[in-house]
């Protein structure tokens, strides 16, 4: 069983997780990349997948067998498992609880090789879908605090298998990182009557400077302090505070979005390593009370950051980053690019 | 000059550092490390850095030249400049300020091939003296809120060159982690009157299952929620709130445990990559005031990060760290392993 610790300085959260890799050995060498001709994910290898949770296929094609265009199952190494209880404890002046959460793979195409901003509106308007499903039906497990759902694209960017898939993990914490936003979005609301994300959309289409690509409902750009150079947010014009929320015309708009954006992405930088991250609101916070504020301090977004430069002392010691290209750079490079 | 830009929802803040790298074709191929026999840190090639700040040298010779033992220089490619004003504007919403800081190199041999575990004591003592004389003139500079001394060894911990160095930055800003360090620590101090990391050591020297090395003065141990494998803290026993404050037989002492703490961690991971990070408290707060509790709630330590897993999209968009060791495995097999 995952265990999870909290750090008794700073309140994070650490699993340790010592299914997945343990003795020094084990780190020298990188795994290999497993020959696709194995590939656990193609179609036509579901018996090499846990059962599938649930799949957008065919009429009259059976679970776990060919005929599916998205599929989500369990992740083979869980970083959390679903069984059990949380069984939170002291150990001494430290903290720890049960590793419970959920921990599952979005399997987006059968084919081992058509990359995600390859497909069609419909085909990534499927994997959109499935992402909304999933959150929907997770949420009601009242263990859960969180979810969140990423994208890991190349090695470097944490992908151990090359086949086209996104990953969501549900924790029974709500993750720190998760809890500045909210906090930094709310102190904004309490001071301006505002959503911080509304203004940041306003100011960002009114400079122009920092767009990448904008649609009729959603824009792109790269924003004023990135950390990573060519980092890109994709969010919602108008101001909504889930991924959930969506409406199927929206979810259609939105594949729009993200296939142009990745695919200018791709062509800046020669199709590079890049991690995405989809940032909804908690899933425990009251939806409708007598503050109807409540509801407009967050706005859901997409953080697409490249992965081009590394992480070093610096970075670690201060949280401070260094960025060597300047987001009105990479937006013009973003924006001029033949796609 | 390189620009300070704060986002506006987590308050965190960018370094924007044009100088350094900027087109996408820069980001595709890695640069070669440089031929050992043109590093301009090596020994007789003091003509290829800025002029030196401080040497410990051979009496007699001159600065810049041949005899010195540790040589401190001006980083030529800096993520921050000395020179200048901080000029604080807001840009609509957006806040920031001039890139105005210092950052220096700290060159610890002139031999290119002695890294740091494989001198001997004096030798070590020598680099440590350097950090803490850096630390004490720099600390004169009223800009500067706080000082951050790290150490990258290879390439993918940030190293841009492999002759051994150290780095130092001094920030106009205090940084959110150390912010976030600092309050957590407060925070414990308030409710328990008693300083968070002594009790850490008090608990670690009790429970023992995580300690790597431990002599007269000082502990290292891997920590209860380390975020990556094989991660090592090194702390001093004794209550000491700044680096800056240690005594000359302290310093000897250090120098022992660095060498036997990094010569442990290269013998157990096959010569890893890592960081090593110097937390000291901050510049600009008050030592000595009426409530003297001031100085009893920060402890000054070193955090050892080997560079072994990939932070991942799940790492970036929570906060949270998988770890795929638990940290009493990874002490154990650092006790034990041959040096």
């Amino acid at each position: 069983m995952p265990e999870l610790r909290k750090d008794p300085i700073l309140g994070r959260w650490v699993i340790i997780s010592t299914e997945r890799a343990q003795r020094p050995k084990d780190f020298v060498a990188c795994p290999e990349k497993p020959d696709p001709k194995n590939c656990p994910f193609c179609g036509g290898r579901e018996n090499l997948t846990p059962p599938e949770i649930f799949a957008f296929r065919a009429p009259h094609t059976a679970p776990n067998g060919p005929g599916w265009e998205v599929r989500v199952v369990p992740n083979k190494y869980p970083a959390l498992r679903v069984e059990g209880d949380l069984e939170k404890a002291g150990v001494g002046m430290y903290d720890r609880m049960n590793g419970i959460g959920a921990h599952e793979v979005i399997i987006e195409t059968p084919d081992h090789y058509t990359t995600i901003e390859q497909q069609s509106r419909e085909g990534v308007g499927k994997i959109l879908e499935a992402y909304k499903l999933r959150l929907l039906d997770l949420s009601k497990d009242l263990r859960f605090k969180y979810i969140l759902i990423f994208r890991n694209q190349g090695r470097t960017a944490g992908a151990s298998l090359s086949h086209p898939h996104s990953q969501l993990i549900a924790t029974p914490v709500t993750p720190k990182r998760v809890k500045e936003e909210l906090a930094g979005a709310r102190e904004y609301f309490d001071f301006k009557d505002r959503c911080i994300f509304c203004d940041i959309v306003r100011q960002e289409l009114d400079e122009h400077s920092r767009i990448v690509y904008e649609n009729e409902m959603f824009v792109s750009f790269c924003p004023f302090a990135s950390r990573f150079p060519f980092e890109i947010w994709v969010i919602p014009k108008r101001h909504e505070l889930d991924f959930q929320s969506q409406s199927p015309k929206e979810m259609h708009v939105l594949a729009d979005m993200m296939i142009v954006t990745l695919k200018k992405l791709k062509a800046a930088l020669n199709n590079p390593q890049y991690n995405y991250l989809l940032h909804t609101a908690p899933l425990r916070r009251p939806r409708k009370d007598y503050w109807t504020t409540i509801e407009h301090d967050y706005h859901w977004h997409i953080e697409i950051m490249p992965r081009l430069t590394q992480m070093a002392g610096f970075e670690w010691g201060t949280g401070f980053y260094i960025n060597p290209t300047a987001p009105e750079e990479a937006a013009k490079y973003l924006r001029d690019v033949d796609i």
